[in-house]
């Protein structure tokens, strides 16, 4: 990193009040940005000043903070747009998080749309949240649920998703970076194989919108969905971008106020998109906090966040990969691969490393990561999960190299 | 009001920043309580707090942020159980808002326990959030959705509730409180009404917890849901309450993280109550605001919130009554009402009312309130609404009753 960069990334972590509190007695080492991440104080201004001047109920008012309101809220749909470059803000949804974007699909696409014998087609390194709700609709309709087995790294190989796919797949659904070993799916090939034997192209961009620029139209995906907090917005408010022709032959999947053109006692009419899967009072807080962090993160730069990324990942997996009682699991190298290393340290529990890492004020997380299916894959139970974002440094690493070496001691192996 | 009780009004605005705004060149009159509620100071800082100081992902985190996170969370479930005197926090499952809740309802336990024939029982004056899902449901399972119809005042008549019940019906689904005239239904009637035929009650709390003081045990229904933001906590947060032995015998309806057991390729178990019901990161921030709303509210008192709004009402309904150009709907009294109150001005387009009152400052709503089957009942297409809150004051009251008088001037009808 130059001298620059470093000042940048000092002067950013100002920004951010968490980032300097002391954890038992250390100061914090955050490393579980995959999980969620923090909040700069211009999204958490952004939430206080919509509350302190602006708040009401929008859409429909016709008073001026309802008005306002609804401008808050239209201006972070008009945010999202272009951030993610979609064509309209019509193909803009605005869900609680990635989950219920992924289980709308489900629901309103996939118990609609689909019939017995279909195949719905998953990697085994997905996420719960992009798997569950395809093996549930698939145990309800009589679909097959499909999944693409990964090389040893940990990445889709082209000819077994060829394989994979046939006439009958109707969905593919694929993270575009993964949540455990952080690896970065070749996107574009993907969509355009599963378009090619006429399925849709799902997207779970939870874990890549926070750290790399995203065009949905150079993806050319049916759907792609994300969550503001893990890209410095407020927790309860997500993103569902879909192909407006695909959103508009779809039924709604909540039901309430706001959603509507009509209602009588037997039937309903539905409003236009995107209210249409808009059902009830919307999160603007919210949404005033992800336009926040659009505006902050569009500041920073993906040139910037990636390249610190990618110093911050190659230097912890050099440094990782020297002691030699860690295990690494996925690639090596930073070649498509994001801000998230996981591993173990031999003989001892993930969550006990975990704990004592946290001792030294250092947040890491340790579990199933929501992907159980995969640790089965892999022959593990749980791992150690690290992963950084752009307020991360180098002394961090050198930190948690440093507390990593005495987890062996504390847990009496000797060092 | 006694001079104790205005001071104490007086008091508790300086705690809502948004209330001391000016709009349009006038001081906020603020009487839009029914769509959303202002935040004190209180609710904002515990947000601000969670993100300066314990912001992380809960749940099976293993560092202390995380576990902090947690606490937060859990620590806002058992402040809603008491709030609401839940048996358990296993029975209070946190949604995004009312809508979510009831749609839960008619996802989990509509689609999956009524059989064609069965029958749902609703009043004409339910919100769109319990009457859409409920009608939707129906036409998907052939189920018979029907309605109770109202006496002049707009209330549920014991014999018109008891001749619509059947053994048939399954469900029964009322709000406690109308969020159009602010009628309170006499809901241990109607509890014990329905379960006398075997139905399940379920209570739309959204417009009542704010404004009452609610016992679920003591109400007995099977179900209650409600939003935080309209009693003072953030947007984006909402609660279902449920008994515990129909909640577990429900399936999930969101499925993702943290709501399994353990997720196999083709099948998955699901985690205990109440998180088989939480899928994907939950708002942990609006967690946090809510229990600061309760705080605020049990330190105001329900004494104080009702004795405050009642005062309110009956002096705003005096008022209004005297005009002669003005048409008020519902009861003309404050039993068994809140401080809610539609109208309209002879002549004079509903919106244009609320637009010229929005140029003195008073934010009103005008529309049919969600409410289109019950505005049709009452030969309506709209009304104006105004609702009130405890922070709201009499000499708000009479600016609204002396800008009113202006409405059908500026509209060239003479005073």
């Amino acid at each position: 990193m130059n001298n620059a960069d470093f000042l940048k990334v000092k002067s950013i972590r100002e920004d951010f009040p968490i980032l300097s509190q002391n954890v038992n007695g250390n100061p914090l080492v955050y490393f579980d940005n995959a999980a969620t991440t923090q909040r700069p104080n211009k999204v958490l201004k952004a939430v206080e000043d919509y509350y302190k001047g602006f708040n009401a109920n929008p859409h429909r008012g016709a008073h001026s903070l309802s008005i306002k309101s609804t401008e808050i809220y239209e201006g972070a749909r008009e945010k999202v747009r272009k951030f993610i470059n979609a064509k309209s803000t019509t193909e803009i949804i605005f869900t609680k998080n990635t989950t219920e974007s992924l289980n709308l699909l489900a629901y309103s696409y996939g118990l609609n749309f689909l019939k017995e014998g279909d195949e719905i087609l998953i990697s085994i390194a997905e996420h719960h949240s992009n798997l569950i709700p395809w093996q549930q609709i698939a145990m309800i309709k009589g679909l097959k649920l499909k999944y693409i087995y990964l090389d040893e790294e940990g990445r889709i190989e082209k000819e077994k998703l060829e394989k994979a796919l046939s006439e009958n797949t109707k969905i593919v659904s694929i993270a575009q970076m993964n949540n455990t070993l952080g690896i970065i799916n070749d996107l574009e090939y993907i969509v355009e194989a599963a378009h090619k034997v006429g399925a849709i192209a799902i997207v779970d961009g939870a874990q890549s919108v926070p750290h790399m620029k995203v065009d949905v139209q150079k993806i050319n995906a049916d759907f792609f969905a994300f969550s503001a907090h893990k890209m410095l917005g407020p927790m309860g408010i997500g993103v569902l971008y879909g192909k407006k022709e695909i959103l508009e032959k779809m039924p709604p999947f909540l039901f309430g106020g706001d959603m509507i053109e009509y209602v009588w006692e037997q039937k309903t009419t539905f409003a236009e998109l995107p209210y249409k899967f808009e059902a009830g009072t919307q999160n603007v807080e919210g949404a005033a906090g992800l336009s926040a962090a659009i505006d902050y993160i569009e500041n920073i730069g993906f040139d910037f966040i990636e390249g610190v990324e990618k110093e911050l990942t190659e230097y912890a997996l050099k440094g990782i990969d020297e002691i030699p009682y860690i295990e690494l699991y996925g690639p090596k190298n930073t070649i498509n691969r994001g801000g998230v290393i996981s591993f173990n340290v031999k003989d001892a529990h993930p969550h006990d490393v975990a704990t004592i890492l946290d001792s030294y004020g250092i947040a890491i997380r340790a579990g199933h990561h929501c992907a159980q299916p995969f640790m089965k894959y892999m022959n593990l139970n749980s791992t150690c999960r690290m992963s950084f974002y752009f307020y991360n440094t180098k002394e961090e690493i050198d930190i948690f190299l440093d507390r990593i070496k005495n987890v062996r001691r504390w847990l009496g192996y000797g060092s």
